[in-house]
């Protein structure tokens, strides 16, 4: 069945097949990406550092596992022992830790082959903007921060890719370029050996074009199986408007009443998930945490660079919005008691359907979007899987969440794979 | 008033005054430290890496700054891009990270000098021992995991070092030893930069031989100052016994006893602060999460290493306990609804004094105490300052906790030191 295509766009257990059957090699199947980056490079711009050499070299030595010559793509925060790591910063173009974060350890010791360093925005977090483009439409932004992580893997450059989440930098770029997307459970997967921006919403999430693949990447990240339910027909789904609804443009709004109508069709149980009012605060919760942890994880880089770092983080490290500590405090015991209560609510559905953007990718590369529908699920620490296959009126993909308790992300990742399906029959590929 | 005093003994603060009036230079604060370093490693052990003429190199580079030309030494598992990073750990005796923790970073940028690393149960966990002896009885342990950082400050071989916490590793140690540390709340300083064990209790910490030294420290690492009282006289004081009182021994119910006297002597007003029933499944609650934790933290290590890694580390890895994600949702939320709860009840006092270990140190090395008295504040998030002063039936120290609502930090750094003061009026120096 996929002969017909260049191993580049083989899903990445479709790849792992033909080279346990020894009808591919891995240094075969890098090729085929490093040719479809040759070909797109100079318009998608996903990649920080690529050596095409060194690339086919490690691919060459790659170790046994079940991961065997599987070419993933690292978003450029996470330290790669053998490629610089520049967290896309003016102050770190040289930079070069020389140890691996935990993540790509775990890859590379299942025989997965670090391809390069995907764009991101300048320290996940704002600042200078990644260059990548969005592979579906290049005047447009693939979302942020993690860029050239979905965008690589849109764009058929390679198979999988590592990114991370603070805020939405995980699922929105998923929903911007029409992939699957996982943001784990809060630190199911180890956080070590990455720039830190908030310590307790900081989460390692990765790119797909299955959901399958996203549940080879789990096992191999030691992510506890969850029993799904065989197909939909009969599964019961929330739909949770959640509380920033009103930001929802029409292109979010159809794609959700579409996914409804196919989760009916094919037999799921559909339920309303009103969340209380506590709910509401969430938002601002987030901002407030968010702030307070980037002033303790930015605070050597502050007194390094001062000024010399980009406006909006220097207001940040400043505290000019004047959060106090007790503004803090009453965040963080808001967002500790909605985790109890959302594991609740949620307790009784297979999953929560949710919106994982605004709408359609804007045009980029200085708007990367709003994280508007992810803040809350980052904050809760809930899982969330983005599942591509709806579009909207300017023909861009538009992707939807499946959220659920902490710790049901396996269960997520399946049933995203069976909602993927229902509503498209075959990936969107660029060009 | 310090002049009798070899350099290496004096404080942080009368080092740095000294050095700013002209009167001592870098070199010869580091000289006098290592002189008190070859007089007693032998038999001390403190440290796992220590070249003397690279740290009287750093000296004479050092850079002017509140800090220019303190010696700092630094606990075994925070990499330091001038040393290697062991963790005390048999596979990673050739471990050399590139890259500085934040908090070193902050020490040097503000002109301390790193002199060495201070040894460490391994991964600051368990497993293997440390070498360092407590330097009050060459029979005893200096408490774990800081082993060297707490035994070095007492022994006056380095003014002031950096330790971490996740259970009572910091607090112990400084309580065995006789030392002032703080385990500040948790992520008021970045964590960026060490091996980590358990995320949300992994705390870095520092010690010191005075209260002062703790807070300059503080200032440094960009702690807000928070308004103490001038006075204990009027000062209200909760005593707390917390959940594990029946695990005191003697030598703390006396130091507790005494220090309440004292305080009531000095004009104190004392309270008593008496847990709800909630409280009490919080060492279980610690364990836990932090064994989850550690399956998240330690699997790329489980990974490459497998049975190599000590036998109770691989019992954690492969859960042999059983616990189950709803035990760790339920310690989680609990932990979480106990951190409001208690910021509330301790909302009305000045501090709260509660035991740092069970007693004065254990015969060594294998045995390094326990974390009984320390775990719950770690799980809380709760600042903790050790205040020594007493002494136990066997002449070694016996510390005594001041805690309070997190981010009163400073606040209980000024109260430890003014505590200090009544138990004792000069620093206990072995030989």
């Amino acid at each position: 069945m996929t002969t017909s295509l260049s191993p580049n766009w083989l899903t990445a257990r479709e790849a792992l097949a033909l080279i346990e059957a020894g009808d591919l090699t891995p240094v075969a199947l890098m090729d085929a990406c490093l040719d479809r980056w040759r070909a797109r490079d100079a318009e998608v711009r996903a990649w920080t550092h690529l050596d095409p050499e060194a690339a086919l070299a490690r691919a060459e030595d790659a170790t046994p596992g079940p991961l065997h010559g599987l070419p993933v793509g690292v978003k450029d925060i996470l330290y790669t022992e053998e490629m610089p790591t520049s967290f896309n910063s003016p102050h770190f173009q040289d930079h070069w830790p020389n140890i691996d974060a935990a993540a790509v350890a775990m890859l590379r010791k299942a025989g997965a082959v670090m391809m390069g360093k995907l764009d991101t925005v300048e320290f996940a977090v704002n600042g200078r903007r990644a260059a990548t483009m969005n592979p579906h439409d290049l005047t447009r932004t693939p979302g942020g921060s993690s860029s050239g992580s979905a965008a690589a893997v849109a764009d058929g450059q390679v198979p999988v890719s590592l990114g991370t989440q603070t805020g939405g930098s995980v699922i929105r770029p998923a929903s911007y370029c029409g992939v699957y997307a996982i943001k784990p459970t809060w630190n199911l997967v180890s956080h070590e050996g990455f720039k830190v921006c908030a310590a307790s919403f900081d989460t390692l999430g990765w790119y797909a074009r299955s959901a399958e693949d996203l549940d080879l990447l789990a096992e191999v990240f030691g992510i506890e199986d969850v029993p799904a339910p065989a197909s939909l027909q009969g599964a019961t789904i929330a739909i949770c408007r959640s509380p920033v609804w009103d930001k929802a443009e029409p292109a979010t709004v159809a794609a959700m009443a579409e996914a409804e109508a196919r989760l009916r069709a094919a037999g799921a149980e559909i339920r309303v998930l009103d969340l209380p009012p506590a709910f509401d605060g969430l938002t601002e919760a987030h901002r407030i945490i968010m702030q307070a942890e980037m002033r303790v994880s930015f605070l050597a880089e502050y007194r390094e660079l001062g000024e010399a770092l980009y406006p909006e983080m220097v207001s940040i490290l400043k505290n000019e919005k004047g959060d106090s500590r007790a503004d803090l405090l009453a965040a963080l015991d808001l967002a500790a008691a909605c985790r109890a209560e959302f594991d609740r609510l949620a307790a009784p559905f297979d999953a929560v359907l949710t919106p994982s953007t605004a709408g359609e990718a804007p045009v980029g590369p200085e708007n990367t979007g709003a994280a508007t529908f992810n803040r809350i699920w980052t904050l809760l620490h809930m899982p969330c899987v983005n599942v591509p296959g709806l579009t909207g009126p300017q023909g861009l993909p538009v992707g939807l969440t499946l959220t659920g308790p902490r710790y049901s992300d396996r269960r997520l990742i399946a049933l995203a794979g069976q909602l993927g399906s229902l509503l498209s029959q075959a990936p969107m590929r660029p060009q």
